[in-house]
This record gives structure tokens, sequence and C-alpha cells, in this order.
């Protein structure tokens, strides 16, 4: 067994909690960190949790966590309740198949209190989708744009927005651009100026940074 | 001295004549080259010719070139007479920074007796230049879309027009779109159906595809 | 359930239908779509549809979809009557490993109601199967070469034929060959003028920009 | 001579004004560019300007830049008054080498009427330069990090303050660190969550992206 | 059957034990190894022996092997006696994620007769955990330090020490840090002079460099 | 069902038999070939046929085969008689993991009438295994030395010995060298001249080009 | 100044001589190793000697070397009487770039005292050129192939000769196939069995390889 | 003019002092450094200066330089008295183009009042020499391994010794050597157990890594 020491302090520190990455942690770490939780009355957001591991956890510890196949997020302890006003981030994504860092992006937002609002498949093959949502999507105070394969969306929606736009490659794609490495490159590498870019498929980061950035303006 | 064996039969055969690639090639080399076309009277296009390995051609050879600076081509021998029609392709860029990709392309299909439009400076960056320009560029049969950085230009018009489109990613750009990679797997990795791809700042092989298009097609 | 916005209106203004790409769509977003084409009464071209996960979709909605396990694509559907004269595409491949991808190409050219000729394993390793086959294959308007490993067949026949070559490599080989990499830059950095290219694998994206072409100079 | 279409729009649409960057335009380009803005009485920022490219400018074009050697920039036009109050803007860096990519940000934000603190030579190596600073960094709202080699600086500055961090990688480095590649992905990659990244030595977009932020929060 | 050739003499020239590394290797290849093993008296330290190869191995076999799920070692045979003194060796890790990587570098020195005192779960995202220990830490001779992800945890220790410090970067991270070639090039490129590396996830390496050392200087 | 045009004349042309590369062949292909075998009564080669793969064969046409899980190959028909004289071909490799590949190699050779000797795991880490076999190895007219990892033995080997070799690297090892590619770069970078290098694992080419050489010689 | 010790005793045991390859020595090594050859009377041969290099060495110790601009190689001392038979040896290229490493190779068997017969410029996009030349290739027990792009060279004369092909491929091209890694892969990654390949733009090293199998052969 | 703060008391904390890394440093800076350094009375000890670069410093700051253009470092201020003892540490080098790393480890060891011994040129490509060697190299208690191309050098010797071995890869070599990357990826993934790997080219750390030890031990 190996030794955990939980950062219970960095939300004071640091505006976010500490969330468990699972990948590569055993299914017994992740029970030791569920039973750590239990223990000291804390909440945790688990996130990268594989269905499968998940099926694997301890069913007595297992059935405190609310857990999302989609986004592969489980929620242990009570989600704080966001306030009433209008979502201040829009997450803005150009096809069905990065629905899944989108909704990471979402459960990261919600867990500390923040709602948000979504614009699902709106990639630039077909602009009018996003022309469409352009002023709705303006009402927000900051974008999270995910795409994958050639991501040109940050870019053209960047082009088109006063609002700034943190951008989430996604592994979405295949020869050229599988594993995400072109959609993040064309993120970084874009002529729209001040495009900010999180890993590939890294919606948990994307949402961390926004509020980061509301409460710094709060 | 190394053997030369130029392919003249190469147009009748593959539709577009052989052009001579200076790069890596010895001024001597070129020279040579030059040699054989005013014995043989026969003409030849130069590409990739540096303006610094043009100076060194011995001058009396230099004179029976039409150097071009912007493109690094030159033509020895008689352009054809383009037809009086409507040009049937359109060379449509992203930034002023690709000029020398387009004129590449533009001096390989005037050589050939191609006429063409030039579109520059129309990246998605500021889209209504591009939606501007749309109408006329769907008048050309063929469309030739130049683009470095993260090249989302191709894309976006791919997603505009009914017209095939030809993609040139170009190594404009720094950190990672240096060196075209990133344009280039933007152009193949794209969301858009149907986008055909040559190599970077291949304005060159893209002119010698339309040609070879509209010769099969007329 | 995530948002999905079809772009019905894709054929009118790009020439060619959008095609549900299935890898990364879950089966539960995949099954919404057939719903979806059920409901409004349209067809669909599923694309890179793994055997695995057609399985697993809902077998009253599956019965709806003539699967092609070689290709891995599926149509929802009718499909268009092609004309009943001599194909204008011929698809080229360098060995039987490449099926899949050529298949892919027939599939989505047949659905939108062209036909094509298949001139299979022809590789350039025994010249002589791809000069047997030169004169036929040149009775096409259009070549779609389909090759893997180190991609030479694009080259060569480029070589030998006026008419204009829409390169496809393929993720076929192993060691440097891998994944298809070596394949697409050796048909990107071809010596042979005029060659496009499409991503790895991309049978689909080839036919589309057949499609396109045809429909441009027609 | 190419056709060049300036975005005079872009800071009504997009929060921050066109920049003209000059890596890959010729002298003749940049020149044209300057006769547009005496002409069309326009100011602008040009970036990426190497010194022996400004120093072969016509003179009396010239003269109407104000150049910084060490950032690669030059301000053509008058320069917005910034506002009186504390700097909302921390530019933090590793080590004097990343000097000019800092000066690129600072002179972006003056440009566009915005001050920010410099904070330079702090890096991890000697941790007792960052804690000593880090009361005083936290008195902006946005922090920009820029750092080279292995760019641990922005990951644990990160991990110290609430503020919300946009990393800079830098190409300061040698062996594995040459070119940036490694501090882009060390920021990408990084453990503290909710880091933004821009490309490599991007100070101009790390810059624009804090305009756009300070805009959407004012 | 392959022919197999133990190296018996390698700790009299080298200082450190031939070990079996178990990937790629047949169960058969491993069992023939076993039964050397018992033919001739003598141990063997086997590494990489993923849980799947080791269950397949014949359990009359198998019963000899002391296995550690954890880091897919297993000893056949005596582990040398510790000496009774104060650990020379510390290993420090950044998340309890790299557990598996730190306790191959453990069983390895066990092995050979060494203690060694870890310190897990000591990552800079919260720098606080590394300065608590880091008097501890410092007790050892020789410090072996264990990060995925953007390893800062090498860098940052290293900078804060006296002591050599050997960094193993490990494969945990996704997107850009996946595969741990991100981790392995920060520790390279680190601007903490002095910073020895080993391969990606070599915990059995890093351990033979310590055996080496201690070996040298007593 | 695709074309497959069998290449029967390459013995004849090429100096080699046509082999069956069964990597990404599905199993009804492999079916179809030996078909075309049993009708035609010729005998065939097949390499990389997983275990997986030959188990799925129609067990009435699999039992025309001679399998060997070990090198993953197939024979098909008789195998040449190799002659009486001592072998000319010595295949050396590094370590017992690569004995997949040094079998692969022998396969082929004893398919074409070619007897081997072999010289398993006397990799340079122990170089004395090296030095006491090599009078034997020198004994044969060209050395295939099979190695992975950093790959060292080919260039020891070749500053011994005044025979030829040819080198294969192979896919053994992990983190910088996982995939072989590092095993690959090291024999083509070689301090040793005249290395001659073929594929990742590529046994069977290595083989190939022995017994081309073998038969020029002869 | 550095230690240097000389490999008298190479072509002994390793059948061919040591070179000195100049990259990266200094002006003034390179002039020690021609005092140390005049010194012991022995003959030396240089490779990648630049020019600029040659031209800056002592003129009363240049005086002594044979320098060749083509090929950036020096030869010290006297060549080898050439026998007077048929070359053994057949050196062929795609094109005229290529010519510097066809002469490399040239220059390494003159060394050594063997001639060979130069094939230049019969690059596969005109296949014609190969065809007419095959009857005299195939007179050499070897063919050393040189080619650059795409490489396809080599890999289509493999399909048609009986002859062993070593590839040597070359850093000709740009894009893609800049600096010669895709014409390197292309030839290991070839579909034509028993191509052996050497380093990018080795003509040294493929010398070597035809005169070690020449003499383990006689 | 940037802020430089001077790490002074990093020799107490980390055991060796802060070098001055002036690559991507301007001479200004440079210059600055030697100002701080007159005006505190303190030594200081400047890597990778190249020669143009120092020759553009102030010749009265200059001179209180002492350069070596071999290694590219220079040395302001008193350098430390080495014990009388034998040196401590080896430097292996596998051939003279390795020259200037090595100088640079020596350069820095001197400094920190370290003797050791070079034994130069004595690659794997002929093995006497590093075997003759041999007794006198492990009279050392640390080996510092210097090695470009394929790197064999610190395999092979640390298969050979009981001491431990620092292998710093060096930038010798071209093609697929270039740069460095394949000489450090053989070191890190040696099948030699406990080779210890630094940076490309980085002799300053290896012999910090080397002083850290011996300080550690002492």
């Amino acid at each position: 067994m190996s030794d955990i020491i939980i950062d219970f302090d960095r939300k004071a520190r640091c505006a976010v909690e500490e969330a468990i990455l699972c990948e590569r942690k055993s299914v017994t770490q992740i029970e030791q960190i569920i039973a750590i939780g239990l223990e000291k009355q804390v909440r945790f957001l688990f996130t990268r949790l594989e269905e499968q591991k998940w099926q694997k956890l301890n069913p007595t510890l297992r059935e405190h966590l609310d857990y999302c196949a989609l986004s592969h997020t489980a929620v242990m302890g009570k989600v704080e309740t966001p306030s009433a006003q209008e979502p201040m981030i829009a997450i803005v994504s150009g096809g069905s198949s990065d629905t899944g860092v989108c909704r990471e992006a979402l459960t990261t937002l919600n867990y500390h209190g923040y709602s948000a609002k979504l614009f699902e498949d709106v990639g630039v093959s077909a602009l009018w989708r996003l022309t469409n949502a352009l002023e709705d999507i303006n009402k927000a105070k900051i974008i999270i744009a995910v795409a994958g394969m050639e991501a040109a969306l940050p870019t053209v929606l960047s082009g088109m927005t006063h609002r700034p736009v943190i951008a989430v490659p996604t592994s979405v794609g295949y020869g050229v651009s599988e594993g995400g490495q072109l959609a993040l490159n064309a993120c970084l590498g874009s002529c729209a100026a001040g495009l900010m870019t999180v890993n590939i498929d890294n919606g948990f980061g994307a949402a961390c940074a926004a509020i980061k950035l509301l409460k710094s303006f709060s």
C-alpha cells in the first residue's frame, strides 16, 4: 500500500480543490481514498475513472460515488449550489464525439458551484450552426471551446467574439489527427490572437481555469 | 560533372512538363541544364531557385532566365498563351506571408497556358474577408487554398463551397507551427470531406494537379 | 445525452452529404442518429463503424443499416442509382491488405450514385501487374491510388499516366511504416508532380474529392 | 506585389487590434503596410521584426517606427495611456534569457493601454527568489508566467497562488529542450490544475489573452 | 526453444547482478530460467513481469517466486540482509500513481541488501508536502526522485538539496505527457545542475545506479 | 472478397519468392490464398501470422500449414533441402527476447534451402559471451545481427569482424526504446562502417537479403 | 589539443580502413591528423569535409590532400589500383541532386581499389530511364541505389532485379521529405524483400558494405 | 535591460555554484553579469559562450575572462586548487569530435577544485583502445562517459566495470544521429543496468553530478 497525502488546503491556496486523477491508480488506491473521504467527512471529485475500474470498486464504497459514464467523472459528497444568475461560462464543441470532454468540464464547474451553458456540435464544416449560436455564446464571460480533428473551431470562434476563449483540443480523429496532437497544435499555433489552450481532452483543466478567472475577477 | 537525363517526353505522358527543382543542385548543374536547353531549343521551368544561387549563375546563361524573386521560380523560353476565357482556377490565401507560394502556383499555371485569379490575405481570423470573396471564388472550377499556421482556411472554405479544393499548407508560423507540419496535418485531418492536399509550400504541385484535372476533363 | 445537429443542407452547399464518423461516438449516440434518420425520413452513410460497436446497436434500429464488415461502413436508406456510363473513377491498390480502404471509397461513391472500377493488388514490387492494367486504368477520368508501407505505387503510377491521381496512404505495414505516416509522407513528398493526397486510410475523403471534381466539371 | 487586406475592425469585434507578424514577410511588404498606415492615419503594432530586417526598411518609412531590439517589436503611431491604477497583470519569468518574450508581452499590453509589473529571473532552481516575490505577484488579477528549459516555474507558481496563470513557454535551452517543445509540454501536462498555455515564445498572445480577460470582466 | 546464457559473473564484474527482464519473454522462456535457477541453486530477480504472465507460469515453478503485483517484480531465492544502519537512499515520489515504480526500486535495493526510506506523494503542486519532508530526505546519501506528468519534482528538489538526485521519469499522465517522454525530457532539460536521469519507469535502473555508487564509495 | 494476384514469377526475377504478409489481412483473405495454393499446387511462406488469427483459419485449410508460434511464420508445401555444406550464414542475437525474430529469419532461409547457425543471447552487457563465439561466427560468409533496446551488438560485432553484417533491430525494450525506433537508429547511425540495416523486427527481410547475396556471388 | 588514437589495424580486422569523419572536428584536429599521416607515412580518407573547412587548413598540409568538392571527400596518399575486371558494383541514382552522395561512394570504392559503374538520374517518375539501363545494371554483383524525396527507386529497382540492393536514402527534398527521414523510412519499410539500408546520405557506408561483401565472397 | 538575480547561495544549498548559461543571453546581459561579479568581488563560470559572442564583449570586461574556445567556457576569478590526490573522476570519450564536451566537464570540475583524468578517442569500433585503458579507468571512483552517434560506449563500458557511469550523449553524427537524440536514447535505453544520463552535450551537468556525489560521500 502506498502513502497518500491529500492536499485539503488547496482550495484556499489555489482557488480550486484537488481532484483525484484515477488513471494509473489501482482499484485499491481509489478505495483507500474513498475511505479517507468517508473518515474525514470530506468530498472528492474523481476524474478519468474508466467504467471498468469503477465497476471493480468495492460496492459498499462505490455507492458513495455519483458516477457519470459519459465523462468518466465521479463525485463523492455534496455539489455546491450554483448561483441563480445567468451562467458566466459557455462550453462550445465541434462535434458530438467531443461530448465526454464537454461533460468533464461541466461536472467540474458544477462541483465548484458554477453553472454553464452547452453549445454542442457546432463545428466549422457547417458554419451556420456556429453563427446561429453566436449571440447566445457571447452572453457568457468566458468561452470554453472543445474540438478535435483539425480543431478550426477555437480559431474561427475567437475571430468572431470579443470574449476570451479557452481551447480544449480533443483526441477525436484518425490518421494524422489520432491522439489529439494536431488539434492541440492547431489551437496553440492559431492565427487568432489571445487563444489560451489546455492539454488534450482536459475538460477538467479548462473548467479550473475558468473558476480561477471568475474568482480572481469577482 | 554528373549525368543529367531530361524527360522531354513527360508532357505527353503525364500532362505536365518536367520542372527543374533547383534545391540541392549546384550552380554548375543548373548551368549545365540551361546549356542543354539552349542547345536543344527547349524551354524549362526552374523552381525553388534561391536568389543567392540565381545571382551566381554565369551572366551569359542567366540572361535567358525570367526570374521571380517572390516565388523563386525562373522561366527559360516561351510561356504558353492562356486562353481568353474566364480563369478556371482560383488561388486563395490566408495571409500576405503566403504570397511566394501563391506565385509559384501562378507561374506554373501560366507557363502551361492557364490563367488563374488570386484572392490573397483572406484568412479566417477575419472571416468577412472570405465571405465577401466567396461568390467570385465559386466562379472557378477548382480552388487552390494556400495557408500556414493552423491552416483553418482550407477547412472553412471547403465547408462553404461546392467546388473541389486543393490545399497547400505553408511553412509560415513559429513555435508549434514552425516548418509547416501543423498546417499540413490540419489540411489532411480536416473535418471537411474531400479536401486534397499537397506537400508543404508546394505551389508547383498544386498547379500541376489543377492542370492534370483540367486536361482530364476537357 | 448530447445535442446532435445534422447538417442536412451539406449536399447543396458542398456537393457531398454529411457522413456520420462513428469512431469515438458511443452506441447511444449512433442509435440516436438512426432514430433521427427514421423520424425525418432521411438517409445516412456511417463510416468507421467497428464490427463490435455495430453488434451492440439495438437490433430494431440496426436492421435499418446495410453493414459492410470489410470497409466498416453502413448505409441507411436508399443508394442512388449510378449512371449507365462507363465508370469515371478507377480505384487502384497496392495489395490485398488495402481492401478495406478501397471498399470505403467504393461504398461512398456508390452511395452518391457513382460507379468505379477496382484494380486491386497491383503494387510496384511486381510492376507487370500495374503495366498490364494501365490501359484500362487510363479509361477513367480520375484515379484513386491506395497504398501502404512505402507507398511507391501512387508515385510510379502518376509517372505513367496523364490522368490526375488522388493518393490514399494506408496504415498497412510494421516497424517504420506502422500507422501509415510513412505511406502518407511518401505520397506528399513524391517526385511525381501533381499528386494529391488525403489522410491515412481515408477512402471516404478520396471518394468525396472525386465526387466534387466530377460535379464541378459536369 | 501581394494584396494586403487590413482588418481595421478587429478591436471592435475581438477586443484586440490586428498586429503585423513580420516573420516571413518581405521588406517590401512591411514597407507597403507602413505606407497604408501613414495614408489611413492608423497605428500598427509589428511583432517578430528581426533587427536585420528592420535595418533594411526604407529610412523615411522606418522613422515612423519605435523599435525595441530586445523584443523585436515596433510600434507605429500612438500608444494608449495606461490607467493610473495598480497594474492588474504580473509578468513573471524564470531567467534573464526569457527577457525578450517578457518584453513582447509588455509592449503589447502598453500598446493597448495596460500597464504590467515585471518579476524577472525568479526560476525554481532557487525557489527563494519566487517565494520572496509571491505577495507582490498576488496583487495582480492575472499572472503571465514565462519560462524555458523544463519550465517548472508555471507549475510551481500555480500551486502557490489563487490567481489564474497564463504560461508562455520559451525556446530557451539546448539538447532535449531546444526549440521550446519541452517547455510547452511541461506547461500543458502540468499537475497544477487550471494552467492556460500559449504558443512557444508567444508573449504577444499571452498579452492579448490578458487584455480579452480584463475587458470581458470590466 | 531458444538458447539462454546467464551472466552469473555480473555482480563481481559490474557490482549488480543480472536481472531477468520479463517483457517480451514467453512464459516458456521464463519457466526455463526458473528451472535453471533451481538446478544451479542460484537466486534471480525478475522485473516487468505482468500479473497475467505470472499467473500463466507452471504452479510448481511459480511457487518459488515471491511476486509483488504493485511493482511487477518477483524474487526467487534469498534476499540479502540489509545493514542495520540508517538507510542511505531516499525514494521520493510526486504522486501515488508512481507507487509501482518506487516499489521496483525498493525491491531491487532490498534484493541486493540495501534498505531505503520512502517519501511518497510529495509532488510540487502542494509544495508544503516536500518542504515538510526535506530534512528527513537530506539524511540519505543519495535521492531517487520519481515523477510523471511534467515532472517538476526532481528539478525543484534538486534546487533545495546538496544531495545528488537520480531522477526516474514515469509514464503517468495523458495527452502531451502520455508515455512519459515529457517527464523524461523535463528531467534531462532541467535547470537544476547535476540531475542524473534513467529511462522512463526504470526504478530498477535507478536502484542499480545507487548500488554502484554506494559500493564505489564504500 | 478482394482480388489477389500472386507474383509466381518473383523467384526467377528477384531471387526470392513472394511471401504472404498476414498482418492486416483478414482470415478470409488468408484462406483464399491457401485455396489458391492448393489449387495451383504451389507452396507459400506466410509471415507475421498471429496465433489468434491462425487458430481462426478453417481447420481443413489450416492443416496444410506448418505453423511456428515463436516466429509467427507458417509454411505450406515443401521446404527446399539445404545443402550439406557448413552454413554460410550466422544469426547472432542480443538476448533471448529476440528469439522470435531470429526464428523468422531461420525459417525464411530454410524455406529457400539455406541452413544457418544460431548464436543467441550474446549481447554486449556481458561481452565475454560474444568474444567466446567470435571464431565460430566468423566461419560464416554473412552475419545477421539481431538486437533490441540500445542495439549496441551490431556495432560492436561489426568492429570485431571482417564479415559483412546485416543488422535487424527489434522492438524489445520499454520507455525510450519501445517500438524499436532506438534500436533501428542505433544500427543506422553506427560508427562501424559498412553495417547494413533492415526494418524493425524484419527477420524475413534480412534472410532475403542474405539469399540474394549468396545467389549473386554463387 | 585532444588525444587522437588512429586504428591502423582496422583493415586487417574489419576489411575496410578507418576513415576520418571531419564533421564536428576542428581545423586544428584535422591538421593534427594530416601531420600524423605524414609522420607515419600512412594514407587517409577524409569524409564530410566541407569546402569552407578545407580552405581553412594550413596550405602546406592541405597540399597533401586530393579534395573533391562534389562529394566533400579528400584522399591523402595513394589510391589502390582497381582490378582490370568489369566493375562488380553499380551505383544507381534517382536524380542529379544525389550526385554528391554517389561520388562519396565512388571515391570510397576507388580508395580501396574497386571500380564501379554510375547510372545517374534514372528516378521512377520517368521509368523508361531505369528500364533502359536495367540490363547493364544487372551486370554488377551488387547494386547501390541512391535516392531522396519519396525514394521509390530502390523499391522499384529491387522488384526488377535478382541482384542484391543496398539503398542510400538522401536528404534531397523539402517539406515532408526534408532531411531525408522519409527517404530512409521508404527504404526500410519497402515492400521489396531483401533491401538493405544505410544512414541518410551515407555513400561511404554503402561502399564499405559492398567492399566487405566482395571480400567475404572472394 | 532585464533584472538579473544571482543565486550566490547555491553552493551552500546545492553543493555546486550557479553557472551562467550564455546561450540566448545578449552581449549586454553577459557584460552586466561580469560587472556584477567585479563589483561584488565574486567569481563566475560561463558556459556555452560561443566564440563570436565572446569576441563582441567589451574588451575591458572581457579581459577578466579566461576563455576556452574548445569547450566554449569562460572562467572569471580564481579556480579552486585541486587536491593533490589521484583524480577520483575519469572522463572517457568515444572520438575526438567529442573533445569540446569532455573539456566542458573538465573545466567545471577544475573550477570547483576537482581534477580528472581524460581517456579520449576510445570508442567501441576499435574495442582494443577501451580494453587497454580499462585498468586505469577503474582507478577512478566515478566515470563520465562521453559519446555521440549510436553511443554504444557507455553501454559497453558499463558492462565491463564495477564503477558507476554517468553518460553524456553528444550531438556528433549526421542523418539519424543528427542532434544527439539517438545518442541520448541509446544511453537511456541501455541494457547495462545502472547507467545514469544527462542532457545532450551537457558536460557541465555531468561534472556537477560528479561533484555532488563526491561531496555527499566525503
